[in-house]
């Protein structure tokens, strides 16, 4: 297990990662991190890890594209000072390019999605001691679906930068892929994108696997 | 992992079964489980297992007690013809005597608990392939506590019957006096009985262990 | 125009044909007709053809199968005389399939979906002017994704059954596979299933050109 | 066909434009663009003419008359850089002087209307390519009810003015005095002022048969 | 005045009569008659000739025609023993044959508007002190509006079966005509059917008129 | 009549003169001036004046007190330049006194009541045609009850600020003693301060009596 | 103290009891005694005899008179074999004389009171250790005040049958007679009838010293 | 009793001060001082001591730690110019430490409690005739529980601060463990925090017994 005790791991995303968490400060009791993979890694981390006394905050918000996380960054992240940080972005950059594509502006292309997310990285590494980028992820399993296939790139895009700055990577894609051989999408998301709770638990068990987790730690 | 491919598993309780599941039938997509162990269960089930396709039910209902349970048997178990049946159930039927106590109609005693619990893994025993008896359990380190200590006796009575008729048996309250070694009880539930998150991945996994399940498949 | 002065039609259907109508009784003012292709046909006749005084009626219901209309189909179809019957069914038939895979009691197979439209069919076409059958659809450009693959063969039925019997075809998915080729599906409807308002107009579209509707009257 | 590819189409007015659209921004999905014209020329431009890409922005507001329109046009016209502007405008400007005749300074007289109406063409008609003048309407048969004969005194100044400047011009009143020959006005709008469905489908179609809209464009 | 101390005075009708009335028993404290001129005549009755102790009924209901009226007649006024009966209908009895004209089935025609107010007459005569008919009436001042028209002929009706059986009758339409000869129509009513405050206080001045009420009884 | 046509007349007061008028602005349609003797005096006016036009607007608040129209009375009266004014204050005034005897900075006492109101006098009479002084009120019939007492004191002093100042007055009091021969005073008001439909119907006749309003003006 | 170890004292009355008690079984926590006279009974026997295990119960239904009791008698009552029983009755029976006084069959006139109470008392003397008869109150300090002599009539009515069975007596109005030297009616209840939490801690009082309770056990 | 005629006793603290009184100010009718002792002891000194007219304020805030008590002491204490003071705080500050053990910036340790207490009595004691220091506490009554320990830490701090300045001491916990011997701690609070009726009559009485309260004063 990577993380020690007493650190702070903050995550932070879109409406996957906001689950309805609490705001603005989502931690803390009654469900303040939501109902989804947040809450699922702090409930694990604290039911079989307890004597870390790992603290979790989302910062997650709806809606929102690696944009919006660049103009909250500093009181979103840096300022909350988190030991571990975990970014799941992409999914509305991609989305809005497929489901409202005359509104131009809405969009974030791959160039500035890459810029963006770049910056954020390095204005982040020096901070923290540990990164995790996930990529974003379209239930889908036809890979040569116009969004899956766009939805690709942009997991490249995490991909390639993890490996730049050496950070954690964890691709969710895959991990969905798995699964997606045995059950139809709308059985994990009924719009493809927002995921049931077994798809939480997928997430959460790529996050917390990539961080040496054990489920039975004998 | 005992579960086969296809079966169905029916859960039933008290509130801490329930967790806001949807009423009457307790499955389906959009939270028809709840917000508890259940829905972490099925969750966890169809992430990691999912070629089983196992079918899970929740029919948890708040406030019951052994003796609620007894009256909805037929329609909410046998009716439902389950391969496998989850039962954890007595927290009101000991709470009562502590947070009402002139109040005794509403009071379960423990022969009555006994009798009552014995009855219907009888009437079930012969129908499914499984029956798995949960502990009810308090979240109080102190066994000398009053309620602590009632409550250890129904978990007793639990694990006694859970032998005589050789059903599978899980500790709730073991699993739990090992997580508040290093948590105070207040961290996991409120009011000591209803658990956070963290509380219900730990009966998840009790749950989830006995039955063989592996978080790394490999 | 095949409609004659005065003549009652009557639209029946699942949650899309439904979309928020009033109840009981789908008809009159203040948006009793819902607010889906039923309403823009019944604004379209009354603003293009008002001399003509048709009525329409909307008894479609959310979440209804062809086993479902069978249930209703004496109350809601028979007993309120329409001169016109449309019949547009099989969505959740097919949809259960996909996305509650474990629950098969909540699935309707091809061979009752035929068995029972074709009753259908057969105890309303001597009682009635006209019957349009109007397939089921899936907004997935995909002809090999899983589902969309049954929803053809689904329509596949329809198409047969409507020649059998000699009623009006409409078919609803070829329609919205020449808007598919221009948009991606998420535009037209956020679940590939609930359509737009613009996926509305496809469907009142369809409808309206096959029963001789002209825009321009001239 | 008026429209080009990827042209942006601006509806401002009054309370039938506005037909509880989303606020500030009457644009997007799930109803952004409300319940009335606005929203059935884009579904009938997606859905006809999905190739174009129309990109259109309600922003009508419940109340206005043309003077609110001045005070918010910089912001809720120009600022938005539309390709094409229609302006519907006058209902609340006449119906004032009609049903709260004791308060002057809600009235807007023709004087003030004309002077605005020509002063928001004016600063828009070198910016945009086109501009669609609709007339207000009153759905009332008699031409000499009070009301009506004011509403078609302010319905011939907007022709003026399109005359004037060389935009397209909507008589709305016109199309809609054809269907009042058929039908009594209260089917059509329960207060004489806001259109059912029948009414929005007449707004619409006059709309874009104007814009050289095709049906069916074989 | 001819009502005499301690009599009940009951109000039946449609929603002009209702204005929100207490269901089941229109009468007590709280509005329980409603906002609309059987609240203002209760008041003026009390404020001014406070020492009859009229009592004051209203069992107005919503949408209803005389054909409803003849439906609870036992129940809503014979049963409930009244001295003084007043009856206004056929508002929604016209008003149906113009807003919803193809749903035929919600007319009520003169022939059965007149038999049916006549049985309803017949069945009260023998049993009250006094009956006053009230016409229905439409805030139309153009004689020749196709609505205004048939209301004139209801009113007709009505006035014809108040002199053949000796009833007192109120001609509500000839009192709004005064009024409409100063105001347009919009400002007593939002659609020519709901009077405002002042549209009430017609309503109950010619009502008391009738019955020799004197504002100031010096 | 004193009033002239055209004219604006504005009231002042606390909750019995509010009555849930809308906010800001009193006045208008649909119940913008609340559901008391305010809305009855406008609906009386223009029921049986119509060819005057009287503009009343209401501009009452709950819980007002002499201290608080002093603070809105440039903005509330001034501002809205009336041509007639109604003050109907002190109430709160007295009643504070005595239901929270302890708390005496919510008391208005009787030098400062009548200095404050004295002063509002003297602003605004020189800005209208006229000024009608209406009394607080308690619906008491025993004159020695300790806070009938006071208020009759209250009420002295605006009679005596009237006559000084030779403005209109209305003895509000006077007007209800009479009813409350006849009725005990829970009839007229559940807390003998806000009145019912009647007690309303006893202000606006006081009221409307004071300027010379006729019912039968033949 | 005359309430014995593990007895059950039952509270049965108006809305001056019910206090939004929880129905149907007015007996648990949260708030299921309401928030008046009973609920501090309750709390005072648990905070200072919590030996004794009181169990407390309250039936008190709004709007009930003496008539309503008698109706429930034996469900709210006898079905629930109270040790002690207390009745707190009369103030709507009382009430509506004066509020409706028109409405005559909302009124329990003293006849009828009087049998009515004595036919309960009869009932349940003889299953019951104690009977507590509690006299309506009105809180108005002039005795020559109409309903206030009315309500004196009632409480001599129930003083006189408890001392013909030998029943324990509360004079609730003499109680609070005394605090209505010091404070005007209006600081105890707003409508004279309703007891802020002063007034219910007057009832309580008055209560329990009768029962030989004592503040200071020592 | 050693309050005097006319003062203003002020009560600050956390949520179990609070109860939901009604903000800002807690004073009033209409429940505003809250459901909790301090309601009560309002009521009591009402009810009991009519003629001393004490005027209670209630300023707790839920969730409040000493060091919020800080941040509005001038506005909510020193502002508001108490005769008497009673302050119960410490609740939060300790259990923070409990139920979110990570979130450190939540703890406020003893020595922050014990200097910003101090800070704050300083500052008030000068300008107040008393000042009543409350323990917070625990409804636990095993003293060797973790947070119950901690909690009895709290209150000797607040003893030792009630010698050193000479302040009216309540120690409430010694109050409740009295109780806590005959009662099971959820029959006075479901989460050992928030009393119960009872528990607030405990509290209640603790209060008003140090002050010299009498219960029968005769």
């Amino acid at each position: 297990m990577l993380l020690k005790k007493g650190q702070k791991l903050l995550f932070i995303g879109d409406s996957i990662t906001d689950c309805d968490r609490v705001k603005p400060d989502g931690e803390g009791l009654f469900g303040a991190l939501g109902r989804g993979y947040v809450s699922l890694v702090d409930g694990m981390l604290q039911a079989i890890y307890p004597e870390l006394g790992i603290r979790v905050v989302n910062t997650g918000l709806s809606g929102n594209t690696v944009v919006d996380l660049d103009k909250r960054w500093q009181e979103d992240v840096i300022d909350r000072k988190p030991d571990w940080l975990s970014i799941m972005i992409g999914t509305n950059d991609v989305w809005r390019q497929y489901d409202t594509p005359f509104i131009k502006e809405w969009h974030v292309y791959k160039d500035q999605y890459q810029t963006t997310l770049r910056k954020l990285i390095e204005q982040s590494k020096p901070l923290v001691e540990g990164i995790v980028l996930m990529t974003p992820f379209f239930l889908e399993v036809n890979r040569s679906d116009a969004m899956r296939n766009t939805m690709d790139d942009y997991g490249a895009i995490v991909k390639q930068i993890a490996e730049e700055y050496g950070t954690y990577f964890v691709d969710t894609q895959a991990a969905f892929d798995v699964v997606l051989k045995e059950l139809y999408s709308a059985t994990l998301a009924w719009d493809r994108v927002h995921p049931s709770q077994a798809g939480h638990v997928v997430l959460a068990k790529a996050f917390l696997d990539k961080l040496g987790f054990q489920w039975n730690r004998g």
